[in-house]
């Protein structure tokens, strides 16, 4: 798998969210890709990621802007790579684990399969990054 | 790959984390895995993977206890799989992105690769299932 391929998926990630078009974004997934979110609800199949997101980008998100950086990536077996890409979030609503406006920073694992000619995500997991709480 | 190979890996893991043996907690992941914890902390290969939790279990790990269950898996390519394991943890000190002594529970997805006859973790992301905050 090219990285240039997992590069140019980042982008569409990123070109979707931030239109916040769900149809365009959830076509990034396989038709029974896995996607567990921030707060540990786990979504199953492509239909469910794009319905939950378009509920959260007609409400919480709605404004929001998202920046992604690929952080890493590498291939496990033919045409199977993990990717890793950080995250940064503005202009959304109350949200993540500990419901803030502030800006958000996350990162997200991708499980990637190349299929008919093009990089689809299988899995996918994505974590708030938080700094400790005051006590 | 079986899924009662899955399984075992799963008790495997179970059982180094009650035991609080990071040496075979750590010996469960290959030497290059990624391991993003919950509160957003990517670490790089085993020896780091080991390294970081023989430090909380040496600290707010130290008595937990932790019960594994497979939710679910399935092989996306030959000698790759998916897997995600629902965890519950009691007896902990504070911790966890909203930095509690009750009980957790999480999610935790694993990407899997056969290798020289048995499983290891290739790529693990775990994230607590919060309930929304009261407002």
């Amino acid at each position: 798998m090219k990285e240039a391929d997992i590069k140019a998926l980042v982008a569409e990630i990123e070109a979707a969210w931030n239109t916040h078009d769900m149809q365009r974004f959830a076509s990034c997934f396989a038709e029974d890709a896995d996607f567990v979110n921030v707060v540990g609800v786990w979504w199953h199949g492509r239909r469910e990621i794009e319905a939950h997101h378009a509920a959260s980008h007609a409400t919480r998100f709605r404004q929001s802007r998202m920046r992604l950086r690929l952080a890493g990536s590498r291939e496990i077996a033919p045409g199977v790579a993990i990717a890793h890409v950080r995250w940064t979030m503005e202009g959304h609503q109350a949200s993540g684990p500990r419901r803030t406006t502030d800006t958000r920073l996350g990162i997200w694992t991708w499980t990637l399969q190349a299929k008919e000619g093009h990089v689809e995500i299988a899995a996918s997991h994505n974590t708030d990054t938080l700094s400790p709480q005051p006590a």
